[in-house]
């Protein structure tokens, strides 16, 4: 019999569980030697080093919580899963393991300042999570050592293609448990009312029906709560303007360094720690040193860099002297600020930033295809798709008159001098 | 000069004032005599023996909350919209006072379990309120000796008819006092995460122009939160079909004592708390006598009657043996039902009731109207319906295909033999 | 095998499992049809209709919770103790479903407004509840149709006889489901802080240990913060002067009730509901009828006797007019008191009460007894009694200077003469 | 007239005010100008870099708030404060913008790592934060460009110095602002229960008597609750061995780098950040660039150091490989793990640890001290100090018999050789 069958969670027991206090769950429960260890590689606890939520804190000023919470969230919410009826019965021993160890593992690729980050180094965190798995690292020995193919089931889970679809939809989907915790945590640690939902009642609601999971009727409208949810997250805290104005200060900054290594100018710096992205061969070793502290580090070094660019645009971001923003009106209006810009030596490149969301909450409820359905089952054990029985989520879908916002980010001094 | 204009706050003010601890608002500051001595008056003193939800805690059962827990709430709100710089300057200290004693006492005209009370005794509970406050009564006393045109400037606030149209708001509108307390404190007693929504910032975001209530553009999205724990609680909590089964089999209590009492019949109980109600000369006296302990007592006596119908209903009330309930699929459905009633000896008029509720959550929003429109004021000093300001409300109210909740409501003795 | 060892709690598994929602704990769950069938039986619907706290919602506005919920509390909690694996392993599947129902039922002999009624009537409602399973009634139907020997089953963990003494700790012990329930639920309702604890912390450190239930010593500042709440709230919220004046109000109708029965008064009221306690045949039939709203109503008709006593205290009660209350200071005032009540015709016996609380807080933690101590084993596998292992229980039983708080109530006239 | 005496409030108002949202006051109000400039102060913005707990993120690991929103949360506790009718009355404009400053900038003078830091370094938080005011920076520019006299009378309140006791008080006391916050703050980001207290309700009893705040005695059991919720959450969450643990890894590394420094060991980093804390000529520039990033990114460089044990110590850090603890049971135990520790070649100077941490809450209650006494106002207008008025708080204070709690703290290679 392959290991695979054979094994039982029961063998892999700690001795005596382990508690963490936690402010969303109550408890974190670790249960099993495996997690354990994984909480405790280096990978893990580097995610203490990076902020869950890039630059919100700006803005919800409270919630300056990391992304190593925030992934033993995501597995205390797998747990609770497992504990169904229905899950119990669908899952073998191994599969349970497997999607706990994904859980807890699915961030470690998350660079510092995650999405600004992502958008000027151009490597999924995705990818990222599934090389530190595969390829050598703290994480890829304790699982290797387990069983050698766990590594391989693990990434598959986090990388969309295992062959066992539940395990999918419990890591990542419309409905799991890394939208469910965040949700949670960011709503609590920022002090809004937004993020609540009922997550009891979806979890109670949960079913496996043709190899995948669904939920009962009675479910509905804890799972249109959880979607309103997302929609008010997003729009009041997200895609807060502040935190934009935050992070396309970030990416100048990145982006200002990018160029000067490229134009061979003399770094006064050493940017050892920097080196491997700027020069594009990143190594787990490398980016496992690379955290938000080291970059605090960096931009405070760079506020004493010769080039006026680099130093003004890193003495903001330390001080918080974000750009303001302002409604984009028309081309007009932006090429007058560009002007203007001009006028008083800012290069626009670095200063003058625009961006456009679009209000479109059924973007947040993802696109088309079957792993971005929720799917109902009713009474008579036919299934729907999510917007057939809530009108709610239906009308959101139909709707068409969303007006876009878009906006432009620029220095206070340009503002003053318009 | 007339006392309306003369009127200052400050001349009724409690020697010390009172706080009274509240799980909602924390704490209900009362800081003037009239408001205390209001609260200590028979009226509102009944209130406590009214249930705010009628038969909600027989699902929601930790609901259980009164009347006048609620009351207080609603002046708490309207205490706090006071506080607000854009009222401070558009009220007058007799207009302050007026819409104080308005919030207390908007609800003294509530019988008992409240809605299907009203369903069959016809008097709508806010016409029995302004009546209450308008002839004999312990409030009216305390409000006319006030000043003798208090109770007819009160009456007129609940009425609607008041010439100062932000005073009506602030009780009865849209978005108004007596909507948030009863969202967050129904939602918080029944344990539901629903009716949550951020109050603090709609009333920040209030302001005064044109003579009427209007909401900051930065407040759209609190406001949409409201928007939707109300619908929310209203197909989570307040039209669930255990409620609606319980408020059903109350007014077939009713209606057979009715028919009865029509067909003189002849009581062993004695019913004299009932009579004004039965033969329609209610006087504020007799009303203010009718409570759920009275109701209750009736119920326990009428399971000793002769009448084989009223007996068999109280008891199921007292000892919670609710009817069942599913959805109505066809006329057919209900006269095969209505046959095996009538097989089994049960008579449908008091034993078979369908109900229907729409899934349209527009109704809840409000019919159009002046009053029931929410508007938006933008930065450049433009008023617009909420609708144009928000997209979820707009899908909502565009959104066509709602399909209805027909429901029949049968005792479990039909179902178990169909 | 006997039926008690043979049984198997899957056995009476419900079809589908059961879940109300509730503001404390989440969820109730109730798995077995055994409890199902319990709690609608006419008992425990009674209990709905019976306040949690008496005259505490005079004072405390929104504690309005009935008895109903807190026993479904209590049962959940109950119900969380034996998922911990040393109660798993302790009890056998008989001895679980036998504390369940203890849990469920233990408050069923509760009268209205429970306290001040058992001060007049003189039967504890511990022992009415026993009285209530072990003979006719709805519940000792259900559990005696269940196995013949559970009524007496249950009745001995209510009773404190029953010889698995972890059973009578889980219900009725120095830390037992029943304070934990209203602890954290009163504190709920009434809007305190101060019944805060950490339940979860509290039952991961339960353990079994010769034949009892006691706590790891890491468990020991969980329970001093549960000590601690108890002792807030029974000052704070429980021993409030307005609750106890109220309940003084409600003993001394109570007692002019029974002295004009004895004395032959002849009343207008028809007392049929009352009659039982008057007499003192008080059997479970009768005490099923009498629940708080018949007790309104008596007061209500009460208000028109012709008896001035009677008459005026029952009116005190419905309007809230509470007696006033100030400290005591010496014999000579209280004598002047009653002088002044004397002459202003207020008969002593019914309107003079005096009572004396002693801010002794051991005494909340327990007279000495096997029982009510709770014991701390430590890494060593030593017990300890409680005040051994915590510096701050150990210097509340040490302390010796406990002012007591004693007051005179008496009503608003008198004192206004004073 | 002098400035102080002229100063009104209302002429530094903002155009628009400021609210920020927070998770424990849910808003922060700024409603000054000058205010608004101290928070974007870079050595305020500093602070969003300082962790408020040290390494007890380490243990509650929700718990990773910065001393930055503890700031802006004991403004708005001073604010609060400040609306109360007694300190309006008690206070110029001019003391109180004086009292909110201090509040806001009580710690700027905090290290990394704060108390660990301290240790090591010899320079207490509250002298640093009096530098940085009262010397060169921008808090100091900012205070004194808006009146001369400003920085030293903010520094006088922080010192202790100020002639007006009741603004020393509000910032620092046995019941101050910065407490209030921080129980609050600490209990609702670790997610514990403990740090809850009825923070209304004091400052509701909260009077100005002999120039000082006292409290009326009806607020005595809210203080109670206030003291046992900091004796609790002292031993719960501050004294937690495993921060204990934290932090003497900590300041092994800060003494190890101190040591090498002084022997002359040749670094390869480049120590420029550090040096004037190695050479002890802090200037308020040098230590305003020293923040828990830049002491993270040099436990990285340390990492690389030849030097076993920085680099040992350095690694055990970032990657949470914290020390071992037990109780300390004998000398000749101590003398025991310290043979083996030399045996495995461990320098016990870094490597073995001891401390001892009394459990003596009264310690936590404060020493004796008019300052440092909490009074309480009868209602004949008599003050006493609180133990006089509070059984519990007198208990506490009276007892003797309390153990120590000494524990060593050594490497899990140790541990598991002996």
């Amino acid at each position: 019999m392959e290991f695979k069958e054979s094994f039982r969670l029961k063998d892999i027991e700690l001795h005596e569980k382990r508690v963490i206090r936690d402010a969303i769950h109550d408890y974190i429960h670790i249960h099993h030697t495996l997690i354990w260890k994984l909480v405790n590689s280096k990978e893990m606890q580097r995610l203490r080093r990076i902020k869950q939520l890039g630059g919100t804190y700006q803005v919800f000023h409270s919630a300056e919580h990391s992304r190593f919470v925030h992934s033993l969230g995501v597995y205390q919410v797998v747990l609770r899963m497992l504990e169904t009826e229905c899950l119990q019965e669908a899952l073998s021993d191994y599969d349970q393991i497997c999607v706990m160890c994904a859980a807890l593992l699915h961030d470690i690729g998350h660079g510092p300042f995650s999405h600004s980050f992502e958008g000027v180094f151009h490597e999924s965190h995705e990818d990222m999570s599934v090389k530190m798995i595969l390829q050598e690292s703290e994480v890829h020995d304790i699982l290797a050592s387990f069983y050698y193919k766990m590594p391989n089931d693990v990434a598959m889970i986090i990388q969309h293609t295992h062959p066992h679809q539940v395990l999918i939809q419990m890591v990542s989907s419309q409905l799991d448990a890394d939208r469910m915790d965040y949700l949670l945590r960011d709503s609590y640690m920022s002090g809004t009312t937004y993020g609540h939902f009922d997550m009891s009642r979806i979890l109670r609601t949960m079913r496996i029906c043709d190899g995948k999971i669904v939920y009962k009727e009675s479910g509905v409208q804890a799972i249109e709560n959880y979607i309103l949810a997302r929609y008010h997250m997003y729009w009041q805290v997200y895609y807060h303007p502040t935190t934009r104005s935050y992070e396309h200060l970030l990416q100048s900054i990145f982006k200002r360094l990018k160029d000067l290594y490229n134009d061979a100018y003399v770094f006064q710096t050493d940017l050892h720690y920097l080196l491997p992205f700027l020069e594009n061969h990143i190594t787990n070793e490398s980016f496992n040193e690379l955290d938000e502290s080291i970059v605090f580090y960096y931009f405070r070094e760079f506020t004493k860099e010769k080039d006026f660019i680099l130093k003004d645009l890193s003495s903001r971001f330390l001080n918080r002297r974000l750009f303001k923003y302002k409604q984009l009106e028309s081309e007009e209006e932006l090429q007058h600020i560009k002007e203007v810009a001009h006028h008083l030596g800012y290069d626009e490149r670095y200063y003058i930033i625009t961006d456009s969301q679009q209000q479109v909450p059924y973007l947040h409820y993802g696109q088309s295809g079957e792993l971005n359905e929720i799917e109902i089952l009713d009474n008579q054990g036919q299934l729907s798709p999510l917007p057939q029985k809530s009108e709610i989520v239906s009308a959101i879908l139909n709707s068409k008159q969303f007006k876009s916002d878009q906006k432009i980010f620029y220095p206070k001094e340009i503002k003053d001098a318009l």
